[in-house]
């Protein structure tokens, strides 16, 4: 008998109906065989509602009480999920994220999880209950305050009490089929993955796909935990996220580790780029700037520097910041400019990430040139790159980026034959 | 410096401006140098909506689970409230049921509190925090779950707090400005009562007062705590329900002990009336009737046993109950009828009771004349009668118990000069 973990997200519990539609897709899971435990998110609109209500009382809500607040969401839709199993003559029971052993630190509204401790799940799991837990939400130790986790918080959950429960998998429940080759919306030829590597999924993660959160895959890859992200709406097999072979995981029959040399194509729109003109070739310039926009608590991803001119012994610093850090950045750096020295700012937020992904470039020398000789057919300029061993990066003109994007899809034979089909997104 | 527990309920913070309205009076009392806990209901609407989202997916839903799911409405108000006073600038936290240390039995739906262990409150206190607690919810102990109280909840953990922190009164808000000598709507000229003992106010809320739930002022006269009931659209002293002066409490300065002789006059009509007609006059026949009715689960409330028709050896036995229970009643009866050897059965649900309440009329003879004058001069018939020290009750026709009650009001010199103001109701 296998244990797995079914996570659903808030638009899958919109409504009554939504909420029918994920019992009966845990009912089949249990009658098939399985222990179940499904961790779910809050309603639909429910953490907006909630917000909104907050928003009306005060500019500056004490994050213990927005926790506090908002826990209440998960609490309404587990409760109603449980009944709704119950009252299809399968036993059910909820708990909220104290109670399903979730200890978190005392960070409120982004709380790490330090501990799980799922006594109760085992418990009732050994009864033969199907557990439902809330995602989002723990309780810390320290405080003994509940605490919520943030974006992505109950895709984490269910890792994190997948690798505690010692499940065989872990099911992400979405409204796409699974993790696609490149954004469907862009790339109407993209292809759904079957499988990839937990390491190619976070640089996917990392660098602009949306449908998984670094910090889930992060955790199911230091776990060890198989991750099936699938859709809702049918019962296609979706995306298998699969920890690296050297974990010795068991593969579910069929699959096969040949995987293609490259995964996928991500992109990011929601960085912006700063360079710093005019900057002193000296040591110690470069990181007189890094450490005044860490002190601005701005994370900063790409860094370029230019060779320097030699004539005037300066040189030119660009990086790639997310573009909601970008006033801060900015202010930041004026504020250094006479003990820095550097001469002028340029700031530019229509640009553009592209990247390149997979973990078979490493034995395949040849990729880089595909790559760049792709980019340049399509006639898009390279403004920065980047690389790790398994991805290229390079940001571009943000008017160019789709058409950056089609091109190297297609360079590296990913396009299918037939399109995908595309839904809205979620966030919890 | 007092400690004061207040109670809001659903009405008091059905939105954003009625928490604001909440907010400032628990800010002013501060203020005004006290310790506040405000121990908080569900927003308005909240629970009628959770109730028919719970109804969409299913009949009969788990106990358990309707309690995960209704406690989830405190949770909600109370992190609102902390917040508005927060942004205030005085400082609040606010606690579930479990966090203030609300131990209850394991009945979910109708949990009695077994103990209160309010340690995180009275931490609160002590930093100068204002603390914020969910009404109508707890913890069993025993089975670690959340569970909730069922009807008067809320003001019953505002008692038990108020009891368990030794505070130095209780103040239930509420939509009218406190106890009335009788129901404004029926009696214009009913007038606020400035002190009630717990005695009297326990008659008035068991005989269908309906400001006060009877367990609330059970709670209250046990330990001893005073409440305070008032208006939360004003700033008016309300109604002091005061635990028996054997009690020895403190008065607040001004009040007085020198109560007249009569409270007031309550009245009821959810009650029906059932005669068992024939029954053999043999020991044990009316055990067998209340065994029965026992058996069904169903409260009676007074009893009249005719005189014994010497002729036949049969008398008639009346009861009243509430009429939301009669079927069952009746039902019991009948599949007992040749058991008990009974004739026939009438069942009358056009019946209103008026009871006459007042710790006076222990030693004033007086009462009981003037209370029947008073009726035969309105026109009024008397059908069964039941009375304690302090009370005598009435069952008339339900066409006539408002002329009843406005008869004995007047006769007993309760009526004022002005006339009452009248607002809605609520329930948890």
């Amino acid at each position: 008998m296998s244990l797995i973990v079914q996570k659903f997200g808030g638009s899958s519990v919109a409504d009554a109906e939504g909420i029918k539609r994920v019992a009966a897709r845990i009912l089949a899971t249990k009658e098939a065989g399985n222990d179940v435990v499904a961790v779910v998110s809050a309603m639909g609109d429910t953490t907006d509602e909630l917000l909104d209500l907050a928003n009306q009382l005060t500019d500056a809500p004490p994050a213990r009480e927005m926790d506090m607040l908002l826990s209440a969401g998960e609490r309404i839709s587990m409760a109603l999920l449980a009944m709704s199993i119950e009252s299809s003559g399968s036993q059910a029971v909820s708990f909220t994220g104290s109670q399903a052993g979730m200890i978190t630190d005392a960070v409120h509204g982004k709380a790490r999880i330090i501990d799980v401790s799922p006594h109760r799940v085992r418990q009732a799991i050994d009864r033969g209950y199907i557990s439902i837990v809330a995602g989002f939400q723990g309780m810390s130790r320290e405080s003994n305050n509940i605490t919520t986790m943030g974006r992505g918080g109950s895709d984490t959950t269910a890792v994190a009490l997948a690798a505690a429960l010692g499940a065989d998998s872990c099911e992400i429940y979405t409204d796409v089929d699974g993790i696609y080759t490149s954004d469907p919306r862009i790339v109407p030829a993209a292809q759904k993955i079957d499988v990839i590597s937990s390491e190619e999924m976070l640089e996917m993660a990392a660098n602009g796909a949306k449908i998984l959160h670094l910090r889930c895959v992060e955790y199911a890859r230091r776990f060890g935990v198989p991750l099936h992200v699938r859709s809702s709406f049918n019962d296609h097999e979706g995306t298998w996220v699969l920890p690296s072979p050297e974990d010795n995981i068991k593969l579910q029959e069929g699959d096969t580790m040949e995987q293609p040399i490259i995964s996928g194509v991500a992109h990011d729109r929601s960085e912006a780029k700063i360079t710093v003109v005019g900057v002193p070739d000296v040591p110690g310039s470069a990181a007189e700037i890094f450490g005044v926009i860490a002190g601005a608590n701005v994370n900063i991803d790409m860094i370029v520097q230019n060779i320097s001119k030699a004539e005037t012994g300066k040189t030119d610093i660009s990086f790639t910041l997310p573009s909601v850090e970008g006033t801060d950045a900015l202010e930041a750096l004026e504020a250094a400019r006479a003990t820095i020295g550097f001469e002028d700012i340029s700031y530019n937020d229509q640009v553009g990430k592209l990247s390149l992904i997979g973990a078979g470039m490493r034995s395949n020398p040849g990729v880089s040139y595909r790559f760049f000789e792709a980019l340049h057919q399509a006639g898009v300029n390279v403004d920065m790159i980047s690389t790790s061993e398994i991805r290229i990066s390079v940001v571009t003109d943000a008017e160019l980026l789709d058409t950056a994007v089609r091109a190297v899809h297609g360079a590296f034979d990913l396009d299918g034959e037939t399109e995908a089909t595309v839904h809205g997104g979620t966030g919890r």
